[in-house]
């Protein structure tokens, strides 16, 4: 990397995973608008294939209209060579294939648990991040060998758990985790607050939010638009909305939660509003997840009744042949490559590391104090402030005592699923697979549940004794 | 009072409540061998025939067999002069009546939750709070004015809300809560000890232990019988009484749990070690309501499979009238108080606070760092060092991470609880007992419940604006 | 207050104190070309005079050449009228005279403590401390009382105690503490990285900062220039200036430490650089008095040999019959008003409050755990973010090991300072006064010091009990 | 080692250090008297000669009047063999010889600065710290590599940072600091209870106390006799004696710090309460050298005003030769061996840990949170439980805030120490030394005296780059 003081040139990005996401072309894309800088990209993904090709959409974004600068892209096929120099490392991988997804989402289903994404939490949750933290152990091993200086984003589910593996893997590596959740709850607050002052036009970034707790289970305690406090603001929409509210970007995409399988009314999150008085700051169906299963997710009638929807797997994969069908024609030039708004902010927070800007925004980081009730060295989400070579999470304050017990219970048992993991100990595992408030079926039938969880998933599931479990 | 060195004369204690209680025959049997301290005992009961027939029976002590010091016991009419002057205040009150604790207890069998107790956590929990609170916030308030120096040992549950409110409403009290849960499961480690290592007639001061957690939650993180770890002992145990134990207790005196209600096979708490590591120390009838649902509560089977029983409040009214027999048996000198071994250690407890000896022993007091990792402030048992007007608690360690997420969760709802009962705000009361892991039923379900159970003793409820609720 | 999105209009700003100080024009200057913003300001100051000649001239900066907004200046006679309706309060106070400051700074060199400034810390800072905070405390009642909503903003010394003064008397209070010696000390290191990198018009905003500290002894634990680590850089500057640096801007003011009280060659900072590792943070008048008497202040000579001067009051006094005079002469329009430069950042952090644009900067709040290893409460200095009717501090981290000697006894020093005046207890505030490093003439001396400095300013001290000194 | 329930046969304790000390003699007599256990010592010192002697000394103590029970002792060649098989190890080593405690102790006074015992902190403490510190590293391997489950006692001074320096090296050592200082102090309050109460034949065990601070700077904040508080007692006791109290126990033994080096008559421990408000709980020598040097030790005219005595390295010299002829007579049988009152309590630890008693005393153990306002992994003082396999500290509570200034810089520096020691950093080790209280004489010199103190001592200070320090 060359720095310039007004520009950078030469700095060297490297994608691990996302050969098959579309989200790679969205980073592309923001790429492509960032007028001062400029440098190279390596691809890097289990799938060469998949990696060639996105290096191919990746070089014609340099010609699309509105790019104002250049990245060369290029397919790697080891991650030693993806990793070596280094400046910005962008990790996003799909752990396994939608199969094992399957698994972790819907075999629960049998024992009367209803998941909506299976990602993060819950049974899906913690079976997708035994397979998943080895995998980050490793890509965590490789960056401390070289590229050590290098700052490293992490997109990959389960969020907290993955980014707590780069720390415990390398404990001076410089990573954070990011994620857009937070981002569509500032949007879903624009136009709460455009109708309760009869403005228009505002962004996601003229709310000003402090969001505390863990990833897709973060909440804001506090929210202003200029120096209004939006709190009674929310209040009164919540209580104006007891049957969900449709948003105008909803409308205008045509999506409903009825068609679409990621939309939703906000009811889930409205009525933890009305419940608990801070603002939850996640997609509904993120959400859900962590609250006992009578709540939203005790079957689909309540799913349906609550205006949102569980993201079935099939789905998932009909859009991955969608996606690998839209990547052809990119490739061929069939597709053209277009620029666009894409609401991610990896860009951004790249300029303000590199000393171009600065930056307050939300970031899932090792807790050293943040969330002073929360266990330190546990991943955390908070604001904190990007510049000159430093991310600095602000003083966040304690989780309040009404969402207290709920998060305090996630927080713990994320980090008892870390230390199973870590020790390979089916057993602590299950101690907290057990205590998942998702499960009801009790005691044997949720050791059931785990033990054929794993069993399908076992192809990677290899690092574990899994006839240890009692 | 008067102290000598080495007896102490004209101690003044003062015993709030107990009027129906068999357990203050205990104390005053207690009391009665005290051979280095004697004095005065004043008995303040709402009713105040019961307080009166105990004086009657307190006095008859003095000339029991094997007592060794003299109490003047006395009726009094108001609490102010009960408390006025007092050196010592016992506090052991029922919260209304059993008609009141029927409805905790058994109301929400209609919503399918079983509980085995009721009185300290899961809703029957939380609604007795809601009316004892305020009583102990009285008579914390009584203490301050009448014997702000005097030592208050309670007895009452909600045990950790209780002494909550003793410090919220009087910061500088010197109080704590005394619990017998713990010694009954050094006691059953006795007979683990005795196999183990070919002795006999151990006792339970054998058994040295490391409690962590909140009272009836209780957890020892360290056993030891002289230098001998007992944790392998008791693995070792648990692994060979799969199905529980019927302790030499339990067979002596001819109970087990399908004969009487406060038995158990010691089921719950061995499967509890053998998923957590730890060892579970409190009943098993308390253990198992702050579990999910699922593990042993799922329905009445469950609790037989587990060898352990549900106590029925028509089974307490029942032993009432047994007890009013028999007080009134004892006040008429048809049965003779007799001294006997109690198990509890109210007086060693007094003896050593009046440096008349040491004591180690289990203790409920607000978080000052004892457990760092519990909320400061919240209620917690560990050891205690008694001595001479001190009552210091061991820096006990933090709550290990397999039972954390479990532990965390109960003491913020505690919490929880606490702030929603004293704001007197019924949505925040609502907000813990909707999170409650006893309450399967479902969001709009378990407000129903509790708007009942509120309503079904709404008499001791006049402080709540019950209609408030959301 | 009217809030148009963006701008506002009909902001009341209160100023107490400054009647006498050069400072407020300043102040009046940067209002003056705060575009967006205008409204109403209320001197109130107890020389009504100096208040009202403040008047004249603040009114007069809306004609000034480059004004570009309006401010309605009036002298007010009470507080309480000021503060009516205020929604921000700049507080800026003489406490008593220059005559009660010369005992402070000159009274103890008869013992042997040479002070160079004596506002802050030592023998001077005690007892000026010990006259300050009751008006402080009266001050935040009528804040209380009068415009409890608004933002308060301290510039008085001793800057720590006096905003906690403010939060112990009305603990909801928006207050924080804000000092230019951290942008003087980014200003030399404008120079020191544009001597590395070879650029030149940087500004103190390009160099970004993470102070920890209390005020006036703050050090940067991080410093960089766009990504470059400043450092090593600060390093081989510091090596290569072993007998001081005389900066660019010192020499076109044509002032250096031998001809001017305030100047200095930064051989100080750069000592403690060498030998602590960290950047200290604010002038090296400040910076010698929390160090040992031997280091810098041992007398006069060494001082000179540390390139650096003591203040004396007799400065000061000449000094303001010269800002009296320049009013004068501002007030009757002999001299013109004139809008300039001010490097102070009052106005950039009241748009931000506002909601106007974003801003990250230091200033002094209640520690809640920005710094983890000073005490909860006590006041520190770290970064913060502005925005939106918020300021958060940054988790700035704890205070190194080097220096975490000296400045854990210099904050629990100022805690027990504040606990003794809040307790009017002259004992207590001689445990902190006896300990101080600047105090080498032994304990009956530092006593009778210590008395002598109290009769001196007696006048001001009438709420203390001298007498009972021991 | 055999544990039978009631007694323990054939412990083996391993003595490191002590050859050429008479408080090996002490143990011996101490263990000769622990009826209930019996087995092996061996005795391993630089000097193999003196552990010979000792050997043979130690048998002779089976025979002496008063014997309950039976130790074979043996000097062995290697720590290794020593150590092997070990359940107890003590350590109580000379670090180097007098020549370099001769160095530690009076070289500073070229420079001003007057040690008492120069042991701890200070010029002397810092400078022996640099060479013992490695020695405990080593011994810390070769207890993890012979017997990692043996308890270790560690009675060497600098007794905080030898400990840190044991956790340091082996974290899972259960080793523990024990030092008389706290004893002695409990002496002279069992004569101002005796006097207050007009008793008599009080031991130190009556008095119950709550220690906190360092070794050697420690204080009680509470201090009991029965149930009465003896602060008020002492107070007036300390007003009773301005000029300083001869206790009962000096009289008898006909000393006084005019003839004994060891003697004082409290009245630095007296001026320091009377000052503060807590009970300064050390030997008046160890306290004074953690003041400011102009209090207690400004020259040899205070130390004597303030009737205690600095111990000149040359009176040890001349003691150890007696020490050494005593021994000589010992092994020869021209004197017998005599089992006495040693009023240490290593021997009743031991049995404390074994099972056999339970015990509350005072020791030094890094801080776990124990005292909540010192950093954790610093070693502190406070009360333990010993009982059954465990030493657990009680939460004594957080540093008075009137003290705490002067505990926190003393702590904070023996961190810094600890870690400039272990980096082998000279410039970090004088960071530290500079700021020291004791030291006067300005920066400059101070770092003079510090090399030259370095020089004096090099042979044993091989580790370290002395050529490095700036």
């Amino acid at each position: 990397m060359k720095h310039y003081g007004d520009h950078v040139e030469d700095l060297k990005i490297t994608y691990v995973g996302g050969g098959s996401r579309a989200w790679a072309w969205k980073f592309m894309s923001d790429l492509a608008t960032m007028g001062d800088v400029s440098g190279s990209v390596d691809l890097y993904d289990i799938d060469l294939q998949a990696a060639k090709n996105n290096a191919i959409i990746g070089n014609k974004f340099n010609e699309a209209e509105g790019a104002n600068t250049t990245w060369r892209y290029r397919a790697v096929e080891t991650i030693d060579e993806a990793l070596s120099g280094a400046d910005f490392v962008i990790i996003s991988i799909l752990p396994a294939t939608f199969d094992e997804m399957e698994s972790d989402v819907h075999w629960p289903e049998k024992y009367g648990t209803y998941q909506t994404v299976g990602d993060t939490t819950g049974p899906g949750g913690i079976v997708r991040a035994m397979r998943t933290l080895p995998m980050y152990a490793y890509i965590a091993e490789k960056v401390r060998e070289h590229c050590p200086d290098a700052w490293v984003i992490s997109y990959t589910n389960p969020m907290a758990l993955c980014v707590k593996q780069l720390y415990d893997t390398f404990p001076e590596i410089k990573a954070y985790g990011c994620c857009h959740e937070v981002f569509n709850t500032q949007n879903f607050l624009v136009e709460v607050a455009e109708d309760a002052f009869g403005v228009s036009g505002l962004t996601r970034d003229d709310i000003k939010i402090n969001p505390v707790g863990v990833n897709h289970y973060t909440w804001f305690t506090e929210a202003h638009y200029k120096d209004h406090d939006l709190f009674p603001v929310y209040k009164a929409f919540c209580e104006a909305h007891p049957n969900g509210y449709r948003s105008r970007k909803q409308i205008a995409a045509n999506k409903s939660f009825e068609t679409d399988y990621f939309s939703s009314d906000e009811l889930v999150k409205m009525t933890l509003f009305l419940r608990f008085g801070y603002i939850a700051a996640a997609g509904d169906r993120h959400l859900a997840e962590f609250c006992p299963a009578g709540w939203f997710l005790q079957n689909d009638e309540r799913v349906k009744e609550m205006h949102f929807a569980r993201t079935p797997v099939s789905y998932r994969k009909k859009d991955l042949e969608d996606r690998l069908a839209r990547s052809a024609a990119l490739v061929s030039g069939q597709e053209k490559v277009r620029i666009g708004e894409t609401g991610e902010e990896g860009t951004r927070q790249i300029r303000a590391i590199l000393g171009l800007s600065d930056l307050v925004t939300n970031v899932n980081l090792p807790n050293r104090g943040q969330i002073p009730n929360l266990p330190l060295g546990a991943v955390v989400e908070t604001n904190a402030v990007f510049r000159a070579g430093t991310v600095t999470p602000v003083l966040a304050g304690p989780i309040p005592e009404t969402i207290s017990p709920m998060i305090e219970r996630v927080c713990h048992e994320e980090e008892l699923i870390f230390e199973g993991i870590k020790e390979r100990d089916v057993n602590k595992i299950f101690a907290a697979f057990a205590n998942d408030p998702l499960i009801t079926c009790g005691y044997e039938d949720a050791k059931k549940m785990f033990w054929e969880m794993c069993e399908n998933t076992k192809e990677y599931l290899t690092m574990y004794d899994l006839d240890a479990l009692k």
